[in-house]
């Protein structure tokens, strides 16, 4: 085995140092799958370290999916490692995934609303009178921060969800994914510990995983993250930051209860690390119940919440903002600035009337309403599926998250798919270490619902073919 | 002395290591202004290493600013580190830099045209249609690689400059700073070696840090980047890449002579590493000599080539593009993919016609007629202060680079124009290690022809001011 160091004076715990550096080796292979890694008494011996802390380096690699154990053999290294290359079969699959283009395909896949929904005729009206007020202003460099009277607009906008903030700790940003990035670099440096839900939303692993973050999973119940095991992590690995989505997840359509907001903050507060809240869609709520952000429950400044225009407004927009605690405001406004500079000024402008005039409630609401019915279809008819499928209906936003029975193998259902022109997503790019095989995430965002009823169709034909085939069909009692 | 850990192991040469680490220390402030370093013989003997580690490792951090040698003494940290917050220090005093909203002040800092010379009724026409050809498609996400149809007339558009291209390597950025922060993202490990021009643009040694690069510097002078020095960088660091801007420098004004451009792209050859060049400005040119990007002479795909339409056409565009090496594509999209998913498609959309239609000519033209009237104005005034200063004529773009004479401090002659309602910017905010106090950098950019006169008058009183009150004024000799 490549040789370990370990640094007593570093801020990092001993079987940290250890973890990450043969996590290294497994990854860029030179630990080969089926290696036998050494014992746990010849390591700890080699490194003047206590087995303990081999033991619990052991232990996350296992959790993680690096290793696993033959009882009374040893330890050994994964077949099945993701390789950093496989982020990049994700993106060109991804950039397949213009598939509008592809005609007569229907897409489960996309996570915004189809363009015909997006509140144009508003935008054009809006650029134009943008256009001749400010003249050439309006393509200036913007405030780094952003354009203030959209800090002011996005401050009384937010009211709306029971948060009260200042013009200063709102920053601008050009969508969410740039928010993620942006605290990314301002928070994160090589080898920190990260917390993420399991499964969570790739891209932001992958943003983490590029500054060096170690990201270590905490595994997603229906009412929200395990506190338990969440718990137990942030006392070993004093974290940097949590990263959650806790309205309508992304990819599970998990909401968190509202008990399980307030003591993810507090336990945010009792380890003295940071909650980043992505919100991409918490306007539309299915429900009568109050889908709040994390951030409206913040009695103790622990959370940076990113929100983002794309999904619910138009993707095109290329605008968000984060609300940061006073001790980030600095930090994230230098991130911003070596990120891009600044965010488009006409945009900013042209958002500010569209919230200032509340141009967006109508569109919000329109939205909502058509996103119901496209939700009330596809679970009707998943119901149909049951006999293939477990999954749960989301209180709002896009997702249904299936998990194919027998496990099934959510790529070879995505193969079928493609070949009958319907669009899924495998869920296994939604985890980090260990892969599960056998869910399917399913958006209704930008299906009709004719398309809707139509896909589900083709979905249950492909199912009942590998049920069939494997001569293993669950009947049903009734 | 915190302790210092060395890893024979590893692909980074042990004075590196040593040499990071030490740097390290003093920058976080561990090590102390004045503080006596280790003996070299000592540390040697601790690290179980190579007298020459130590001494290649002192005379690195020595060239860069971190220690002076005493003869017969010793080695010790300099008083005067930059620290982190000085950087956060800059962005504040930029933000304060939204200048053109203090009525009255003339402005030599502004690196982009006045508003009032930006294409707005060309692009207000654009912008409508497209929209009403695209609809809501225009507010997509677009694709992470950029627009298929722009990329296409940037492919057009890079002919002029001798640029021949295929569309598979052209990526889509928003804003040049963008570039810089993608080919960091996807180029620079922790602890990688990056070579800079020394003075540079501060925003891109703050991108290369913020992944954790070591920057070594290497003199500009008046035709190029000092080539023996680089050559011997090359040699011993391994740099991922050269970060230069070969035409009309920023800060510095200076285009590479023709012959250097070439040699510099044979040193990257020679030494397997890259050439990463940022284009602002190549358009304006004063000159009948043709001032050819880096690129146009890439025989060996050496160049990765960072184009910005801020400067030239207009900051609010947030429009850019890289040509990249084959073996990059597809790392910069995945950086592109992590930094913001993808750039504004109405803006790539009306940029498109833009330049598919012909119409940056005539703004070209006449942006450039009017650079060359505010660059003569500023160039023939300032010839009147060569008593205080030393300059050249730019050949282009839109900076004069002052040396005051006698050490006169930029800042002190920035607080006292500043009082006088004029805006420059104090040159050491462009070096890294060892700082540089008597530079000023002024910008023709966004001044009127009058302003100039008038701001390179009260600059020259400024001056003469001081020059009298220290008695020692420069009597010219006729």
């Amino acid at each position: 085995m490549n040789k370990i160091t370990i640094d007593k004076n570093k801020n990092i715990p001993l079987y940290m140092q250890v973890y990450s550096q043969i996590k290294r080796f497994i990854e860029n292979g030179s630990l080969p799958g089926g290696y036998k890694l050494p014992t746990i008494r010849s390591l700890a011996k080699e490194l003047g370290v206590n087995n303990i802390t081999i033991i619990n380096a052991y232990k996350l690699l296992e959790q993680n999916g690096y290793v696993y154990t033959k009882v009374g053999s040893g330890t050994y290294v994964c077949e099945d490692i993701k390789k950093d290359d496989e982020m990049e079969e994700n993106i060109k699959s991804l950039d397949q995934g213009q598939f509008a283009l592809r005609k007569g395909m229907i897409n489960f896949a996309s996570s915004s609303p189809n363009p015909e929904l997006f509140p144009v005729e508003d935008f054009r009206e809006l650029i134009n009178r943008v256009l001749k007020r400010d003249g050439g202003y309006a393509f200036e460099y913007q405030d780094t921060k952003g354009y203030k009277p959209l800090r002011e607009s996005v401050k009384e906008f937010v009211k709306k969800d029971q948060i009260f903030t200042s013009i200063d700790n709102i920053q601008i940003i050009s969508g969410g994914q740039q928010g993620i990035d942006v605290v990314s670099k301002a928070l994160i440096n090589f080898e920190d510990a990260i917390i993420a839900e399991r499964p969570t939303y790739s891209w932001a692993l992958a943003s983490f995983e590029s500054r060096g973050a170690e990201i270590l999973e905490v595994e997603l119940q229906k009412d929200g993250i395990d506190l338990e095991e969440l718990e137990d992590k942030l006392k070993k690995f004093k974290p940097r930051f949590i990263y959650v989505i806790p309205n309508f997840h992304n990819p599970t359509g998990i909401t968190y209860s509202e008990e399980k907001k307030k003591k993810l903050i507090s336990l945010a507060e009792k380890y003295e690390t940071y909650v980043v809240e992505d919100d991409f869609a918490s306007e539309l709520s299915f429900t009568k119940e109050k889908t709040l952000p994390l951030k409206a429950y913040d009695k103790h400044d622990r959370v940076i919440y990113i929100k983002s225009f794309s999904k619910v407004y138009m993707p095109g927009l290329r605008l968000g903002f984060i609300i940061a605690p006073e001790r980030f405001v600095s930090s994230f406004l230098k991130a911003k600035y070596v990120s891009d500079l600044s965010t488009s000024g006409l945009m900013q402008r042209a958002f500010d009337l569209y919230l200032r005039e509340n141009i967006w409630v109508k569109h919000v609401e329109s939205i909502k309403q058509v996103m119901y019915e496209r939700f009330s279809e596809m679970g009707r008819r998943l119901e149909n599926l049951k006999n293939y499928t477990e999954f749960e209906h989301p209180k709002g936003g896009f997702y249904f998250w299936l998990k194919l029975k027998n496990n099934l193998s959510a790529k070879s259902l995505y193969s079928k798919c493609l070949d009958r022109n319907l669009m899924i997503v495998p869920g296994d790019i939604f985890f980090m270490g260990k892969k599960e095989n056998s869910f399917v995430r399913l958006s209704f965002a930008s299906c009709e619902v004719k398309e809707i009823a139509k896909g589900i169709e083709i979905l249950g034909e492909i199912l009942k073919g590998y049920f069939d085939e494997n001569n293993n069909v669950y009947v049903p009692i009734i």
